[in-house]
Formats: structure tokens, sequence, C-alpha cells
């Protein structure tokens, strides 16, 4: 790995964070306080305005990143030389380990005004330093997740295929396909999602490629020569009505589909429906790109399109590119006595900034009829009836990850999760959270 | 470097690359065409909407990508295992290095509609490889930039500092810092944006560390005896009078600074600095961090505030996320004889994604007062009288990067661009971009 050229030369985790969590370590070792146990909360206020429900993404990642939270030489050395943290600070984080527990909502559930969507439990030390990574890993992946979930549902079953890595960061990238996936995208144009995440990878050509030749034609006979005629050819170079007339004149009646990336998609879709039956191809496909997102999607429902490629609008959240979730300090210890009580604390309401203490469960009660009514938030006992509706499930075990999973397993979460809400959390337009959030 | 757990495993830039990019190469061997001689170009057709200008950033970024964009071992078996190219496009790729040549506008230079703001030469096969990553970068880091700009516009002097890490991907956030500090950010929260990119690093402490105390007086004492009285204390986790008033009597009038997260920031900023000159305090500052955008800081232009942290609205760009840059293939050769004429291409205008085809120049043109006045973009011979006002450096020759340079000068650069464009490019209402592109 060089030094210079790739995007990152951090050797852990461990910097993925402000600078304010070592001071703080800093001055609670030095205070006395920074064994007492605490418990740490990551929640959303708020949805992003007119959202009906959230997606929990990223978990995974951040089991990852707490996994290689450590502290090497490096990382030492650049604290030490900054004046960062003092010489016992760096003792103490020589030897960092989280050794906590968290539990969380699975990945790919679904998530509300208020959800404990995590919770971090161990000493204030090792809880504390961990803040920003997770931050940075939820608040990205779930805002991509929810934009994606509902292009999903906009899609109607119909593959969508991420687009977005050059809209965005080339890591958030990355990342942003595996929360395309988690909300129920098919597959990405991202060959790093594919080789880090094995998402199923696609793509054939750009307009370059038709350009880089004398002809259009002389571009689709040289894609079908190498690709086979099952390839995609894209047709909206020139004139759209010429280019499927060659495309099919190059590939035969078995051309696999054509990419529209311009115009009026429902116009020519409709049109080149119409080109491609008439000239026999009644197998191939359509395939459109052109700076979709969720509302241009549903208006294509009743199109003849077979696919939808989508980039900028999911790599940005869909207006919405972070999940603004925070992580507060909601219980702790008085004192680092070994079980000690835990009591809850909060910051002081101003300016709308609430954040009720104490360490929290969630659980989603049913209807009558097996549909989501109310997310229920409390603190203390569990009421029986709930018991077996929790959301939160372990995640860490003192320090030690328990519940790994693939992405197909969290995939279909989400799906299960989505099908038990009201119908009307499918409704693309502007409205409350489909289910509201009881304090008890 | 574990496999798992860094947030990519990623061994090169190479992959940071959409699939089509391969199977176009792929196709493009087969066809004869890969060898042609190409020029693509990096621009964006429009600003954001009501933006007067936009920031080049991540140009230094891009030239470490092109340097590290190579596919070993371990990418070609993804690639053969996938069966995403065939086995002479591995093998191609296999020495694959780019060769080529690309200018563009240094970084933190000013771009609009239309600015060639990099152009990459060479033959199609190793300039089509580079789209993805290349588009990533700069989209990302622009997108930060401008956002920065503004807002270092709106500060007029005053210290900002980058504390969006949490908002956005953990390594979009590292570069996001270095872009913020390009666009005129003063400091960062992000210690691997200090580790990386030598950023000055900032921070102190959270509510978290006032709420693990028993009392806030017991926690500006830890805080202070940890950090010394230059510190900066956070005052609005209760009443922010009372914790001004304890917070002087612990550290005493030579407080540092204080810090308020919450609430009428312009009220609570004059109530502060009342009491704090009240009591002695005279020269302990004011910082403020809630929510801010460069509306909110121009709004406390007035008030007795001393620096700003800013956090979700500059990672994301001020509501524009992306700075939608597109790659385009401009020119080409006929055939892949040495020294075949390049000819200008380009896609047929439908649905407003027009781009002029041609290899193209750029100048700004200076009214008699030496201030900018327009965005002059040419192909063919530079008119005399623009000769030494034109804009794209030489950023790598035949495949060496020749112009690497160091962070400060390219923030000294942004400053002295801006401060060459007319007046109405400081305003932060909507608008048209304050230079026009003429086309020559």
């Amino acid at each position: 790995m060089a030094d210079r050229g790739l995007p990152v030369a951090v050797p852990s985790t461990a910097l993925f964070t402000d600078q304010y969590e070592l001071t703080m370590l800093q001055a609670a070792l030095r205070g006395g306080t920074a064994e007492r146990q605490c418990v740490f909360e990551v929640f959303a206020r708020r949805l992003p305005e007119g959202r009906r429900y959230g997606v929990v993404a990223g978990t995974g990642r951040v089991l990852d990143a707490v996994e290689n939270f450590s502290f090497d030489e490096k990382v030492l050395d650049f604290l030490r030389q900054r004046g960062i943290v003092d010489g016992p600070t760096l003792h103490w984080l020589s030897s960092y380990r989280f050794r906590g527990d968290i539990h969380g909502y699975p990945e790919g559930e679904v998530y509300f005004p208020g959800s404990p969507v995590m919770r971090v439990q161990g000493t204030f030390a090792e809880c504390v330093l961990l803040e920003t990574v997770i931050l940075s890993i939820l608040n990205h992946d779930s805002a991509v997740a929810a934009a994606a979930s509902r292009m999903a549902v906009a899609a109607g079953g119909r593959p969508l295929v991420e687009m977005g890595a050059r809209r965005t960061h080339e890591l958030a990238a990355v990342a942003a396909s595996r929360a395309a996936y988690v909300g129920g995208f098919t597959s990405t144009s991202d060959l790093a999602a594919g080789f880090r995440y094995d998402i199923p990878t696609v793509g054939t050509s750009a307009h370059s490629f038709t350009l880089l030749h004398d002809s259009e034609r002389g571009a689709f006979t040289a894609q079908v020569d190498s690709l086979g005629s099952d390839t995609t050819l894209l047709v909206d170079t020139y004139d759209v009505t010429e280019a499927v007339r060659a495309a099919v004149d190059v590939a035969g009646p078995g051309l696999g589909a054509v990419r529209i990336d311009s115009g009026d998609l429902l116009l020519l879709a409709h049109r080149v429906r119409h080109q491609l039956d008439e000239l026999g191809a009644t197998q191939t496909k359509i395939v459109v790109t052109s700076d979709l997102d969720e509302y241009a999607i549903a208006s294509l429902a009743a199109a003849p399109v077979d696919a939808y490629g989508v980039g900028t609008q999911l790599v940005t959240g869909s207006g919405h590119p972070t999940a603004s979730m925070v992580y507060k300090l909601v219980a702790r210890a008085d004192s680092d006595a070994p079980g000690a009580p835990l009591r809850p604390v909060a910051k002081k309401s101003m300016g709308g900034k609430t954040s009720p203490g104490g360490a929290k469960w969630a659980a989603r009660q049913l209807d009558e009829d097996g549909v989501a009514m109310a997310e229920v938030v409390g603190t203390g006992e569990v009421p029986e009836e709930l018991a077996d509706r929790l959301l939160q499930v372990e995640l860490v075990r003192g320090g030690k990850v328990v519940a790994r999973e693939g992405l197909d397993a969290v995939r279909g979460r989400h799906k299960e999760a989505l099908a038990g809400l009201p119908m009307s959390a499918m409704q693309l337009s502007r409205g409350e959270p489909v289910l509201p959030t009881e304090y008890v």
C-alpha cells in the first residue's frame, strides 16, 4: 500500500474521531471519572422532512469499525507530536480495545424518530471514543438506504442498478452501493463494491464508446463482437430511432437490452418498445438511466421499462444526504465502583434538542391484523405483551462481535420490515412518520 | 491492515471504476480502436442553482489516484472470476499505467458553467478507465469546497472549524476536511484529516462530558485541571448563564473560550459576551456550533462571535452535495496511426445534454481595473490578448505528475481567485454565475 495515492493512509479506524473525544478522555482519566459505566444511545430526533420511515444501514460496517479501532505506533506518534493528549492518555490508548456491549436494531430494520437504533455500554472512556465513527457510518449508510428503499418501492419489483459512484466520494460510493443493496437495489456499476461486498456488478458502454467510432453502427458492431448480442447497447448518442434500428440489425432480435440516458423517458420508452417489437426484438429489454429519483421512477411505472439505473439522487440520499442521528450519553454510574447503579442523564432542552434520559428498549406494537401500529420506546421493565416484539438485538458482547451477517440476510430483513408497516409507508408523498413513537 | 474492519480493502484506486469502462476497453481492444488518441474533458454544465461560482477542489487527490491506478493480482483475479472482461483485456490491464497528459485548472481556482476544469489526453484505452475516479473526487471535493468558500465569505475573516465528520462517510469526511481547508476553513475536528493532510485540529468537550459528572462545575474543573484554563468550555448543557459564571469561576478570567451549541445564537452571543466582560473575562472567546450554514453565519456577523464550528451543511455541500461534473470525450483520432489528427466529437443534444466538441482552452478576461469579466472558452488558436490569462496548467506529463503542491498554496490560490472576481461573487443570495462563459 503506497503512502500516497490511496485515498487515505489511516492505518486503523481510530482516527475517524473528533479530537474532543480524546481530550474528554484525558480529562476524565485525570479526574477519575473515565471508568464510570455509561450508556450511549444512537437515535434520530426526526426523519428527513416528509419521510415515512427510516432504514437502519451500516450496522455491519460499524461492527467492523469497532473491531479495528485501535491505536498503533504511527497514530500514537501523531497524537504525541501534535500534543493532542498527554502521556498517561497515550499510554491508556496504546492498549485500547472496546470491551463493552453493543445492542441495536438489526441492519435493514426500519426506524422512526426516537428509535434507539444502537446502544453502546461500557466505561465512559471506551464508549466516548466510538462516537464519530459510529455516527459517520450510520448517518451516511442509513441516508442512502432510505432513498434506495423508496426507489425500490417506486420501481415495484423492476431491477434497480446503483450507478452513483461518480457523484460521491470514491469510498463513500462503495458504502453507498452496499446501502443501496440493503435498501432493495439489485446491482451496482461500482467494481469496488463488487470486490468488497460481493454485490453483483453490471455495465457495458457509455457515449464515449460510440463517439470513439466512425459510426454508431461501427460502435455497436464492436460491442456485440466483443460482449455478445446479449449486451446492452446505448441508443441515445445521436438519433434514438436510427440507433434502435442499427442495434437490432447488428445484434439480431436476441439483443439483450437498449439503454436510454436522456430525453423524455416516458415517450421514448413507449416508442422504443414499439419499434423493438416491430423489429421482432420482443425480448430485448429497455433500461433507462437519466437523473432518476423515486418520483421519476414512479412516473415510469406504466411505461415499458425493464430496469432503472440511478446515480446522483441515490448516493445523495434523494435530498437528504445524512440521517442526522446523534450519539448521546443517556445513563451513567455515580462512581466507578463495580455494580454502581446507572442513572438517567440528559441535556436540558433548549432550542428543540431534547433527548430523554435512561437506557431504552424498543418494541413494535402490532394491531390485530399483525400490521405495525406504533414504535414503543421505554425505560425500565418491558410490558409483557411487547416482550416478543423487541427490536434490539445483541451485536457486541464484551468487545466481541456476535452478530455478523451477510448482506442478503440484511436485504431480506428490510423487505420483511417494510411489509410489516401500514400501506401508507409506501406512499412517496410527504407525510408524517408512518408509525408514531410512544414513550412508556 | 486487517482484511475486515477497514472501511475498504481495495488495494489500489483501479476499482473505483464503473464496470462499463472495462467492458468498453475490451470491445475497443478487440475492435482495434483502443489505441486512438483521445481527449476527455471534465466540466460542469451548470453551477448548483443560484450559486455565483464553483471551486475546483480535489485535484491533488486526483493526481494521487491516477498514480495509484493499477491492477494487481488480487484485482485481476476478481475481474477474472466474475467474468467481467476477457483474457486479452486482463493481460492488457496487468501492465496498465496511465502514460498520457493531464491539464487542468489548478486546485483552488474558481470555475463556471462549461469551464474545462480538467483535460485528459492519451489513448482511448488509458483515458476511459479514469472516468469514475476522477469524477468521484472532483464532484465531491468541489461541492464541499464551494460551500466552504461561501461560508468563509460569510464569516468575514473569523475562524471556521470543520466539524462534519459524523454527518458523512468516514473517509468522505477526511476529503471534506481537506476541501473545507482549501475553501477557507481554519481547522478541523477530524483527527484523520489532521493525520493525512496535516490540517490543524481542534476540539475539547461535548455534552456527554458534562453529563458524566455529578455537577457542571465538577466537569469544568476536571477539564480545566487537565487541559488548562485556555480550554473551551461548553456552556449550554443546562443553564447558559449559570454555566458561564461557573466557567469563569473555575478557569479564571483567562478562560480560553466558551462554546454555545444550541438556542438562539444571536441572543445568547450578546448575552454571554456581556456576562463574560462583566466577569472580567474580556479576552475569553465565544465559539458557536449549532447547525450553521452560510446564511446563519452571515446573520451572526454583527454578533460578538469569535469562531464558528460547522458540520452537516459543510460536508453536504450546503444543499448541493455533488458538483455534477461530467467526463466527456471531446476529440479523437480517426485511426491509431501516430500523429493522426484529432477531430471534435460530441453527443447530439437531447434534453439539454449539450457538450461542445473539441479540446478547449480557457482564459479569464479582465476589465480595465483588472477585475474578471468573462470566462472565455475556446478551441483552436488562443487570441493574443488572452495568452497570459490562460487558466489550465500542466498536471501530468507522459504519466508523471508534474504539479504536486501543498494545501496552503492551494488555499492561497483560492483566496486570490476569489479576490479577482466582481464583488457580486460575495453575495450569498441566489443569482446567475458571476462571470458569463463565452465560447470562441
